[in-house]
């Protein structure tokens, strides 16, 4: 596919994240006004409630935009979302009659303040990306046991807690928690020692299921994604995780980008799984490519320096897509719903600079990676921003995500004075 | 505490689980009526929306029952909550001068259809009951690595699915899954063979926090219990939860009981947690008694026939109480909000007649159990259904819950065929 035209003039650089393309849906504010849905264009944003007010989207339902957030339009189901689209395509296209209506609905994206884009129902982490796993395993389990012998068979997957997802920009206070170094023989109450940064993609349910769906129908029910970066405390995940999973370990913070980007604007950059290396059982199985080509990475600024990029990677490294994942959680009749909110699992690629994590860049912090500062980093430091970076690249434009921040600061001297 | 007598006349018999100590809140619906709140008094249920509207409630605050959970009631905070359990009181205490009023708002609790009585935030299950801990230890990794390194210092948990908890009474379909039985190379996909219950108390985060809370605040912050029962699906389990904590075996169904029987009810009740084996944590140590004597019993009717107990314990075995298992909650920054919903974990007893699952009961089904009809279970057969009670004794009165019930029916033939 190639650039498709806008009267926005920004919109029509090759290199701008949002072009007519893409058209990502984010929830934003203006001074103090109230957070309202929104549509990035160029550098500009469509204020969606009053371009509903005004009559100039009409979808024929109720109101869709008099909430902050997406959820209405996602409950609404993929005919509505495919004529959502195609209007708003229509109003923002180069040459559009109604260009006159619709600039006074603009607003530029500097003024803007971005909220959490969707309400999350509930939040689900995977652990299907496999250079992650085998990196991840062996530091913790040890070469022989790296890749669990469930995993080659289906995606594994642990809830999270949906009450913990903020929006890029949130700062994130460094925890405290149970921590057990291996030369003690007691645990200790602690702030984090090895907090961590996770690169994933998020998917996000847009339709709800009661019942098993087929990797197909998981498909058509994802609305949309986000760059998400599931923060982990590595020392608290290591004493914690057997034999239940990841708990306070992951639960004080996952960010995510603030505009979701559709799945409709990534349907051009499809792309398939990696091969098998086993047979998928058939519920499970692949039918037409459901991964996406989007090139990923991350830079870290420690506090007032400037930001080096510590790892290029690309979602298509995957070993599961997020439709196997979603067929995979609805197999016990598990109920869906509308903004719940997959993540990937990390995305690591097969080389050392393509890996997720400072956990896997330094090698369980033995081996620390050094900024272009010359900075030196096993974990995260007081003080560092970590922004995670998205593009799928056409012919001729490209759909980004917009950056997913966080900076980390200091854990609170004593948790429980206030 | 003595028995407090009621004008209902059904709520002065010793053994009603709903005198006037105890007054739990669920909703309920009558005929093609909307659902509301109600309180249950004896054989009655008094209508909140009803008693509202009327006057006979009025906290001074907003309405709290236009709603059809106890969501909004919650969020007001233990003030009111004390405040409304006061009003309650006094309005159904024998003698009360606005008996002619109040009479009119309640409604045969027989006539009514039970509803979930608040909106599941999150769910939260534990692990923190130790016979049930060494039972399952024992069975799933030997008795030699049976409580996990990590178990005597904290209630270790993992996060559930929220969307799966469904009220007492409701059906609950055999899940499919995958397993894989050790004699096999490869997993199938395949009906659960090995279905169980999990015998739990549920604790209702009524107030919420956005940093981490001391045990004392934990406890002032739980608005009520519930009987729970966390069907399991072990063959699904065994073949998913290394290494990252179980997920579709425990996303079929979650039933909890209809009645919220507040903390306040059960303060006669408290008892303390079992000695520690070693000291815990300062921010996790017991500081005045945060368990409950209830007595916990569950019977199982095969289908269309009778009913047979087939454990009895107490939760007062529970090695960590609700308090502690929200301030570890909470370590981590998690936020927490009114309707997060935390399961005990499975309260088994010491000896093999006190243990709160088939899993145990039949020691992985090695030993099946015999039912008073002469019918043998391993694991729940298709028709059975499971029936959990619970009873807290006072001087002359009981604090009941209301019965946890769920028939188990059969699997889909093709869960892919609708």
């Amino acid at each position: 596919m190639t650039l498709m035209k806008s009267w926005v003039a920004s919109a029509n650089a090759p290199d701008h994240p949002f072009p007519l393309n893409n058209l990502p849906y984010g929830v934003f504010s203006i001074g103090d006004g109230d957070p309202r849905c929104g549509v990035a264009i160029g550098d500009m944003i469509l204020d969606c409630r009053e371009a509903e007010e005004e009559g100039v989207i009409d979808m024929g339902t109720g109101p869709l935009f008099d909430v902050p957030f997406w959820n209405e339009v996602m409950e609404e189901g993929p005919e509505l979302w495919a004529r959502l689209r195609a209007r708003l395509t229509e109003i923002l296209a180069e040459g559009s009659p109604e260009r006159a209506a619709v600039e006074p609905l603009l607003t530029p994206a500097t003024d803007a303040v971005m909220h959490l884009p969707f309400l999350v129902a509930e939040f689900t982490d995977f652990y299907a990306g496999k250079h992650h796993a085998v990196n991840v395993g062996t530091m913790f389990r040890g070469a022989e046991n790296a890749l669990p012998p469930n995993w080659l068979h289906m995606p594994i997957g642990y809830n999270g807690r949906a009450s913990s997802v903020v929006v890029s920009g949130t700062p994130v206070r460094r925890p405290w928690g149970q921590l057990k170094s291996p030369d003690h023989d007691t645990p200790a109450f602690l702030p984090c020692r090895r907090f961590d940064l996770e690169l994933e993609m998020g998917a996000i349910v847009g339709s709800g299921s009661d019942g098993p769906v087929t990797v197909d129908e998981a498909d058509e029910m994802i609305f949309g994604y986000v760059l998400l970066n599931d923060w982990s405390a590595r020392d608290i995940q290591a004493w914690e995780y057997q034999p239940l999973g990841p708990f306070q370990a992951k639960a004080t913070a996952t960010t995510i980008s603030p505009w979701i980007v559709t799945a409709a604007a990534l349907d051009p950059f499809r792309t398939t799984c990696p091969a098998r290396e086993v047979e998928l059982l058939p519920h499970l199985r692949d039918t037409v490519p459901m991964l996406y080509d989007i090139d990923l990475w991350v830079s870290l600024a420690p506090l007032d320096k400037p930001a080096s990029i510590i790892t290029r990677t690309n979602y298509n490294e995957m070993y599961y897509s997020a439709a196997q994942q979603l067929a995979h959680h609805s197999t016990s009749g598990c109920p869906m719903n509308p903004g719940d909110l997959l993540g990937s699992g990390t995305v690591s690629g097969p080389e050392k600079g393509n890996r997720g994590s400072l956990l896997e860049l330094s090698w369980g912090g033995k081996e620390p990676i050094t900024l272009e500062t010359g900075d030196q980093r096993s974990f995260i430091e007081d003080g560092d921003t970590l922004i995670l970076h998205g593009a799928a690249r056409g012919d001729g434009y490209t759909i980004g995500f917009g950056d997913c921040t966080g900076q980390v600061i200091p854990a609170l001297e004593n948790p429980y004075e206030r």
